[in-house]
């Protein structure tokens, strides 16, 4: 496995390339949801193509007072978990920002509600980085896990509005065995907490359940989203949504292609999630 | 000379295409100035290489109430121009935006002043338009004039800060005999106004021998350049001032480095221009 840490390196490095590279952007601390967008890549990639996982902890997308500093970066882990993991090249970029930095990419609908209206800057934070790492390593394909819902259909309107000729394939969200979503923040939860997390895809089946069953109105479903989640302990709803999987619009009422979308502080952590219900 | 009109087409030239490619980003109308920046592509890229031209009318960088729909468009004059210049690559999209487009590349500092002030919205259009092409065309090098100062420089830092794999050339301002820069926009001008033009150059001189000479006020320097300009017939100037070339801040006192950059109204003809004092 090639390590790469600087920006001039990851040009060089792609101008001598041959073949198709598929990109796993990442932010480290790597588990089995990381595995399993490494595993897609792979498939994309070919064993002749090149399976490139970047790691970089972008402080723009961390929010004024949020857990930048805290965020895990467990460095050796993590390098060893990539070679285990058969990947081709590791970017490990030590500094990507000039502190004069005056360039940025934004994006103005998709981004404005859910996670993006309780994270001012997060969105315009990741579109700037994520274009970036495609301009630095040039990749055919990008992979990204749709438990970072928005996030993706964010980076795919980027990608279809700035014209980057490259693939954004979208993975299913790995869960634990009680349906908590993988992330990397999962480890800051107290065991009270972790206990109480599960509460958040309890809610998404229920409601998917009660969808299945006919009933249709989107307010009458997130109210029992929330009689789900708020007993759960030290469970503070950040938001309960259902919306358009396209547009990302809140819906009245269900339709083809709706999906639920929540953020919950469980103790000072903040976890989302999100489901299909059509 | 291929001529290529979608979005989708420079996409699969692109994945075909070997060799260097050097780019020249213009909005048609093409005149001796486009010339010039045509032979140092040229230069740039080799007999062997390719030179392309995209020639795109870019809504996004016209303000409210500018000169969009009267823009010239001498769409056949333009295609011949460009195949008498030994042009390889004619990209003249019929396309570029989605109705519902949502991600803009912004750039924060150095658009703040100068035109950027008076054309609010401008330097997002360039810089999205500008980051389009070229994840359309893929150059290892572009091509710009330094008549349109600031542009370049707002180019340079969008290139470097979202670490685009392109080299930026920028191009000395091809002049009239009497001083006038060539711009597309000179063909709206009347003989009477035609006239007066030349008086941003010869302001510009004049600062520049006054400057050579040991003034080293800003604000004498530009009170003399006014005086130049006021009389010029039908004329009223936008902005001039003195600022530093690197980072576009205004200047008190001349030092090395320092630019004279202008916007003047001549009738209803908003005409730029831009000097080194040093």
């Amino acid at each position: 496995m090639k390590i790469i840490e600087s920006t001039d390196a990851a040009h060089a490095h792609v101008r001598r390339r041959t073949g198709k590279s598929v990109l796993v952007p990442t932010m480290g601390a790597l588990h089995r949801g990381h595995l399993e967008l490494i595993r897609v890549a792979r498939e994309h990639a070919g064993n002749a193509g090149e399976v490139a996982v970047s790691i970089f902890v972008n402080p723009l997308q961390f929010e004024p007072g949020s857990d930048f500093e805290k965020y895990p970066r467990p460095e050796s882990a993590d390098e060893k978990f990539c070679e285990d993991a058969g990947v081709n090249l590791l970017f490990r970029p030590r500094q990507m920002y000039f502190d004069d930095r005056s360039v940025y990419v934004e994006e103005t609908r998709l981004s404005a509600g859910l996670c993006g209206a309780s994270r001012p800057g997060h969105f315009q934070g990741v579109c700037t980085v994520v274009a970036k790492l495609f301009n630095l390593l040039a990749p055919a394909a990008t992979v990204f896990g749709e438990k970072d819902y928005q996030q993706l259909a964010v980076i795919r309107r980027m990608v279809r509005d700035l014209n980057f000729p490259i693939e954004i394939i979208g993975v299913p969200t790995v869960r634990e065995a009680d349906g908590l979503a993988l992330s990397s923040r999962n480890q800051y939860l107290s065991a009270d907490e972790r206990a109480a997390a599960p509460a958040l895809y309890q809610a998404m089946l229920r409601v998917k359940e009660l969808a299945a069953g006919g009933e249709n109105s989107v307010s009458k479903l997130i109210d029992v989203a929330k009689e789900v989640v708020s007993p759960a302990k030290r469970a503070r709803i950040d938001y309960i949504t259902i919306v358009d999987a396209e547009n990302l619009e809140p819906l009245e009422n269900l339709r083809p292609n709706a999906l639920i979308a929540l953020a919950v502080f469980v103790g000072e952590t903040r976890l989302i999630d999100n489901l299909r219900l059509t």
